[in-house]
């Protein structure tokens, strides 16, 4: 049962990392499912919006359906933004094999790269509650792996990743 | 990718089927997921009451989840009221394999049986748009099984529905 969770602002290149991920892992033959966090919310989540409460029943039905899919021997990648420690505590506590991975790049690289054009939108105010600008974006204190997306490739980091997940799926002694 | 989706009113029989099935199919060997209509408006639905536009929420997401599953090998169990037709319809479209199952007994006897004491409430008043009461259910018109709970035993009702998978899970020529 494993779930490899990438956390990060938007941005700092979650999306990237999961689909490079989800591609070797196919080829070495995983069963691999990608939860993004865009997708799940257009199909789970249209009800919701990005209040602390809203998010944080984002990230409870993410999990739900990662469970579902994890106890049936699927590797499952989430990227989500889940800016809140509390939440992400509260999905690994429910997931035996619960990989958090901190996709980290300053605030000011992210925004520089500002991919869905976002963080303009933040600055000129007509994005309420956006992550790093205005809410709040709580690090991992103890994760699993850092990614420094600003100073690695995206090869480094996903060999770094991998290299925990490899470990974890090899069978014990 | 097999989704076999239980439908019909409340108390009868979805999930007693649903379960027996659930526990034949593994003990095949097979992966078997089911999904509740009542666990999954906990998770998933919150949200959603009992309109028509939030039952056929409530069944989009249902079947995504049903999908995500399925396209990764394993069997889906839905057991779901799901009472409108063109809902039941869409998700049948998105699906390559859907097996519709009807589970019909009359609406005296799921009365008559009330598992879950809804019916008296809802005649009582208490909860509206309950269907078969207040609230229509649309019956299949060419479901691929149906089982007549009020005259099969739950032994024959579930080896109808297995010999159907069964078939469709058999290799090809």
């Amino acid at each position: 049962m494993t779930v490899i969770w990438l956390t990060g602002l938007s941005s700092a290149g979650k999306s990237t990392l999961g689909c490079e991920l989800h591609d070797r892992l196919r080829t070495m033959g995983h069963k691999v499912e990608m939860l993004d966090g865009d997708v799940v919310r257009k199909h789970l989540c249209k009800d919701l919006g990005f209040t602390k409460k809203d998010r944080e029943e984002n990230i409870r039905r993410i999990g739900f359906v990662a469970e579902l899919l994890a106890k049936n021997g699927i590797i499952v990648i989430v990227s989500a933004i889940s800016p809140y420690r509390a939440m992400r505590d509260e999905v690994r506590s429910r997931l035996p094999c619960f990989i958090e991975v901190y996709v980290n790049a300053p605030l000011a690289v992210c925004e520089g790269r500002d991919v869905k054009g976002l963080y303009q939108k933040a600055r000129a105010g007509e994005l309420q509650e956006f992550t790093g600008v205005s809410d709040p974006y709580e690090p991992p204190t103890e994760p699993e792996v850092e990614c420094r997306t600003d100073l690695e490739s995206v090869d480094q980091s996903v060999r770094k990743i991998l290299e925990h997940v490899l470990v974890r799926l090899a069978p014990r002694p």
